[in-house]
């Protein structure tokens, strides 16, 4: 006898997996690994950039007034200061100080003249400098806070670290950095058909490359990855295998195994394991038979065994939860809008996900094209894909020119929420 | 005395560096660790995905001409097969095989019925199956080769390792992937107003930024980061430690000091280095003194102090050395046309790189607008940029709406050569 599900809409089944994202603990960590991390707090400007007045060019830092409505004026070199140093003298008449860049001007004066600018000139022992036009207050001067204002709110919690943060963080003293503990993921992939990447091929069977895949679809969301191992279609040895993988992983993935068939007995394995299945069939193509299910708050991820099915099961469901549970806003797939560069003239009563090719036309538009081969089973479209065609179910086709949804593979900002003002099929 | 220096197109600049991006060498590392490297082989498919004829369903696998022009056949289960195994009894008319997802159709059948369609008797201690309509040879059967046919060149030498190229491999038998070993990048700040990054703040002094922000930005382009810490503006110093850091990397960054101030010691240094220098100008803003020399081969690259200048200058100048070095094919940041989302009335000679965010409009369009603050000297609006809005010089502005050239920072696929057709100043 075969099980009968009930398929529930993509938009849903994330909803129910979304709600045992967990938020994760903090570390700290020193700036040079911080990169690529999800900042654990709010990063807030204490003090002003600049921190003081100072000089954006090498040249001199003169006092305005002396330069007022004239044509040609000759000033005194009183000093010079080099970055980080600084120039304490009284500001006198007519006297100007060498300023490099980046430092900071001196107490009276209030403008400064690119070198470039300058004629200098030595009288008496003394230096001078000739200026041939005038000056306003505030000429080539970077103000105290004009870049940022102190209290500002520069990075918020659950940012993924650039290069850009990076830098504000050195800014800012942060010399270790307060980020969120990177979530395990174990990977176990099953059946029997499978061999080890080094082992050579046998009829009926297939390298297991599923499992590489996710793992590095587990490092691109930006956890930490726990493989172990493939394994057979057996009951006793998987149930074990999987019961124990989840002491040691905050998630588990699996590989295989969900569907309705003799040999798929992770259904059996989720009963065993008093596991609530969220649910284990999903309106979409491929992956419907994508199955998650929550053990003492843990989930776990039945991916279907299809390569593109398992690929597309991980980028919906797994990643937002990894990134969720790093405090971070937009976990989901950044959704665009992107002309389709095919037909799909056949309906589906099920929201596609079809593998695409993203291209950037001349006349400011994103297009979007099938990459390839396009079965659940297909793994060489993979490789080229950097999104999801994203082609809801309904009674009718879509054709190329047409503007739909996709979903980025490779963007780092994300979604807040993308399952909704879905462009359906036309009418 | 100032010298005078003749700034270079940036294509230009750009092209004099490219002459020195060597061709690295080739290590070998475990599958798990090669996603986010460089390719260093073609990856060519040896064998046809799938090897064989299979099963995409759960069902049976039936001799079509069975069926031929009948609304219902009673057929005999003669077998089973797993996924993995085989069937290797030759086929008798009105027999079917139990068939798993993924097994080989086995000799003499030649379609599949899903288990859901099929009913299920038993008579006289014999499996039979009733099914309710015909099937054409080749029903639900996936072919040997619909995938991928062997010879065919999957993925080309220098390409970066997605997760679709992981599952590529596993299935090719890379059990060990063929990369290019990263570049080491050296690092070194110069400046004496520069204070380590957990030192308190003082008058006249800044924290150091730039390098951890170039260290980011060594990772994001693919190489292996070497910091040599920070130095005060002193000639001696500065030679030692830069002629001593050159032996142990494949390039050297260094910020700050280029300009032609009293305090820039690195044209000296260059010059004691017997280096040849390959410019000191680029018509470009911000991060016009960047400048670029070479000693035996290896390339130094002096880039500003001003933080914006000087994440331009990597994004330019050093990133696409790394990439070249790694094989990679297209090196420079992508280069995308766009909306412009803001005026920049005022002309200038020099071409603009303002740093910017993409956005996706709902018209399938995307605009790109200035992030924050952009003075040189800027560090916060690098943490929200994710574009370079490029505006070449010319005698007029940019106004909003206008179509404009854009280079995107967190792409990973880059173009070959962006240095052409750039959208020039509107007349």
């Amino acid at each position: 006898m075969i099980e009968k599900r009930t398929p529930i809409p993509v938009g849903d089944a994330v909803n129910r997996v979304m709600k045992f994202a967990g938020t994760g603990k903090i570390e700290s960590v020193p700036l040079q690994q911080a990169y690529g991390r999800f900042l654990a707090v709010d990063l807030i400007a204490d003090h002003d950039i600049p921190a003081f007045d100072r000089s954006p060019y090498d040249g001199f830092a003169i006092r305005s007034e002396d330069t007022l409505g004239k044509k040609r004026v000759m000033l005194q070199v009183a000093g010079e200061i080099g970055a980080g140093s600084l120039h304490t003298k009284p500001a006198e008449p007519f006297e100007a100080v060498r300023i490099m860049t980046g430092a900071a001007i001196p107490k009276g004066f209030d403008a400064v003249v690119m070198l470039e600018l300058v004629k200098e000139h030595t009288k008496e022992g003394k230096k001078l400098i000739e200026l041939n036009r005038a000056y306003n207050k505030g000429d080539n001067v970077s103000f105290k806070g004009e870049d940022t204002q102190e209290g500002t709110v520069l990075v918020k919690k659950g940012t993924v670290i650039n290069a850009g943060i990076s830098a504000l963080l050195a800014a800012f003293g942060y010399h270790q950095v307060p980020v969120s503990v990177k979530p395990v993921i174990g990977v176990i992939a099953t059946g029997s058909e499978l061999l080890e990447v080094e082992e050579a091929l046998e009829p009926g069977k297939i390298r297991n490359s599923n499992a590489y895949m996710i793992l590095s679809q587990i490092e691109r969301a930006g956890a930490e990855a726990l493989y172990f191992g493939k394994l057979k279609d057996d009951f006793d040895s998987c149930y074990k295998t999987i019961q124990k993988a989840m002491e040691q992983v905050d998630l588990l993935i699996t590989t295989g195994g969900v569907s309705v068939g003799d040999y798929d007995y992770l259904p059996a394995i989720y009963e065993k394991l008093n596991a609530a299945v969220l649910f284990n069939k999903v309106a979409m193509r491929p992956g419907s038979v994508t199955t998650v299910a929550e053990v003492n708050g843990k989930l776990l991820f039945g991916l279907s065994g299809n390569p593109s099915a398992c690929y597309v099961g991980f980028e919906l469901f797994a990643r937002p939860v990894i990134r969720k549970s790093q405090g971070n806003k937009q976990p989901h797939l950044k959704k665009v809008k992107a002309v389709l560069g095919a037909d799909f003239k056949k309906a589906n009563p099920f929201m596609r996900f079809v593998r695409g090719r993203i291209d950037f036309e001349e006349d400011g538009r994103i297009s979007v094209t099938p990459s390839g081969f396009n079965k659940s089973s297909a793994v060489s479209s993979l490789a080229d894909a950097d999104a999801f065609i994203l082609l809801p179910g309904g009674t009718r086709g879509y054709e190329k020119g047409m503007l739909v949804d996709a979903l980025l593979l490779n963007d780092v900002s994300g979604s807040e929420w993308p399952w909704e003002n879905i462009v359906p099929s036309y009418r």
